[in-house]
């Protein structure tokens, strides 16, 4: 039998996993038909929540880390672990499986090796990794970032939300401590391996007809904020020749941002944007908008973005308007350990393998230890929306593959 | 003397005017420097506490009418009356002058009469209207439309702010009867005659150095509400080619605006927006956006539009986005009373006249009895803007200006 058939998982694996499901269901659902589940919000509160009881009603310990990291422990924590999780933060309107299919995965996982009368030889762990999305505070992956010490902490605490509320603010309020957040090294070091299991975010596998993949690496993104500030005056009365409107050269960078992706098969799209005062009679006095690029390696994206860049200084100069640009966030090309994929691909009796553009967690870890990820076919290739979908099928067809991968990494 | 001398005015008065003005600077100021007066809000509860007070230090009786407009009165309410006023709500960020300046010149033009000794023989109002820049629920002169029958009760009942608050709640909160709007002919019809003092929203007066001028009429204008809706997505995993991205015919219609307008000394404005779910790393699914535009002439109007929208229309069918618009408010063209102006221009000993493509309560009222309207000189033609500046001399020119006006009209 393969080890991608999940009717070799016991009956009772489908009304687990539909039961677990069923509960993160009620959690964060908006009026778009998705999830907002936002970091160091009551939302998030009950998310954790989910987490512990979870883990409780497998005996696994939970602990939370310095950085607001869950961790729920199958054996006692210590050096060689192997850690398999992803998050369970979620965009403004996101959909139901960018993340949370990962942590339901790890917990069923186990439950599945442990029904199998399997005893791993080393430690495992499932983790909930904090704020992934950076939805709210703008940069993604603090978690795993604060983590292996690549965000600072003072760079942390002072980041803050679009009600001005900084994430030392948030965590405090939320309970967690915000001075001791940092470079975690004691617990990156004891980490052998780190396995993320994640929906598809295309079509790839769907098109391949294939349950379930591995992924090879991660393109090299980031974010930066473009600042246009203008003149704020009367819609009505100022005549169009002594504007300084900022609306004027964002226009022009959206369109510039797309032909240039377009032209080179990389990405680049602006779908944030803070108008000041925003009011339908006063022409905009400043315009925000974050530019989201990513591209296969590193060279076509710094080109990417010095091109809309230069296209935005060009367009804001032509009106009059001042522009300024910052890097909010920037993560390498990551290629996932090569070792530990083909071991993987071997135990997994053979899976497509696929790149992706979007980041994760893993690809934080990734400089610091073995990690790999786990691609379970999205149907609809939606991501970010509410429209993402897998089927139950293809979420079982991914905890077996998850158990087959723990079981070798373990020597269970 | 000339009626536009403020020393003819006596020493108090410019004391008397920096102590209205210093009262008022107080409330709703923010951080832009300037102001954010929305309509049925805390900051409009305390201006209204303002109006009463000016007008009790002046034994002005102080009425609120069914639809929330504040009328001051020196002597008797009655048929034949003469109101003057404007507006005391603001734009988000908007300057002093824009609406406060008409208010305040009124109260002191009775205070100019009455130190003259002067007796009217028809009653004098001063009147703040309510919610004229339609800042919070998106339609403007709510309170004038609704007073002379423009504006429907349930439909004005229905508009809602950014957090789903509509005007009827936020009345009701503030301690007015949301079921009393409506047409309110035995006011309108007591009124002989209405007088807008308000600073100049552009260079006209500053251009010719006059400190005052009376306005021939108000272009005709509107705001439109465009919808494109497209299709979340993930914004590093989609490619281009799989986007139905709604900020692209956005940029599209901002430059089409512009350059519409631009092309025929029109003025279209693109100044807020809504990107849901304005996320940096999601693609927008909805953008809405709203239209102000304004031109000389009705058909030069309709042409701009018209055009505008097929521009926009087009840009969402190319990016597979669909696309809807809304007027949400149209004023026609308005031309102040003939009669009145040359009367008033004779008063006040031949001032400049100059159209202007702003709205006021005095365009709306303009449709009903005779209507005028003064402009102060604008020292940098700046307009909802803390950049909108009149020096105190020439405020006080407006109030002389206005004081002989109101003497004209009453035979004080």
């Amino acid at each position: 039998m393969s080890a991608l058939t999940p009717s070799g998982a016991g009956p009772g694996l489908e009304s687990r996993f539909l039961a677990l499901w069923g509960e993160l269901s009620e959690i964060g659902r908006d009026s778009s038909g998705g999830y907002t589940r936002a970091a160091w919000t009551p939302v998030d509160a009950q998310l954790r929540g989910w987490f512990r009881s979870a883990a409780a009603a497998r005996a696994m310990q939970t602990e939370q880390d310095c950085n607001g990291n869950l961790w729920a422990w199958w054996g006692e924590p210590g050096p060689g672990a192997v850690a398999t999780g992803s998050h369970l933060d979620s965009v403004p309107n996101g959909g139901a499986f960018d993340g949370p299919l990962g942590v339901v995965s790890g917990f069923l996982a186990v439950d599945l090796l442990r029904e199998r009368g399997a005893s791993p030889r080393r430690p495992v762990a499932v983790a909930c990794m904090s704020d992934e999305e950076g939805a709210r505070f703008g940069v993604a992956c603090v978690g795993s970032r604060l983590m292996v010490g690549d965000l600072q902490p003072d760079a942390a605490r002072s980041l803050s939300d679009a009600a001005g509320t900084s994430l030392a603010q948030a965590m405090a309020t939320a309970g967690a401590d915000p001075g001791a957040i940092g470079a975690d090294p004691a617990r990156t070091s004891a980490l052998s391996a780190f396995v993320e299991l994640h929906v598809e975010q295309g079509r790839a596998l769907a098109d391949l007809s294939a349950p379930v993949g591995l992924a090879t690496g991660i393109w090299p993104h980031g974010r930066w904020r473009l600042d246009f500030e203008g003149e704020p005056n009367h819609a009505g009365t100022t005549r169009c020749e002594d504007r300084r409107d900022p609306m004027l050269p964002l226009a022009r960078t959206v369109l510039a941002a797309r032909s240039r992706a377009e032209a080179t098969g990389a990405r680049a799209t602006l779908a944030r944007v803070a108008v000041r005062p925003n009011a339908t009679n006063a022409i905009a006095s400043r315009v925000q908008a974050w530019l989201d690029a990513r591209a296969a390696g590193t060279g076509e994206l710094e080109a990417l973005v010095e091109g809309t860049v230069a296209d935005a200084r060009a367009a804001s100069e032509a009106e009059g308007v001042s522009f300024a640009v910052e890097r909010e966030s920037f993560t390498q090309l990551v290629e996932l350990d090569r070792p530990l994929r083909e071991r993987l691909g071997k135990a997994l009796g053979g899976v497509p393998e696929l790149p992706t553009a979007a980041g994760h967690d893993a690809g934080i870890l990734a400089r610091r230890l073995p990690t790999a990820m786990l691609f379970v076919r999205n149907a609809t290739g939606a991501s970010h929306s509410p429209l993402e979908h897998a089927t139950t099928q293809d979420c079982l067809a991914g905890v077996t593959a998850l158990a087959t991968v723990l079981a070798e990494l373990t020597g269970a």
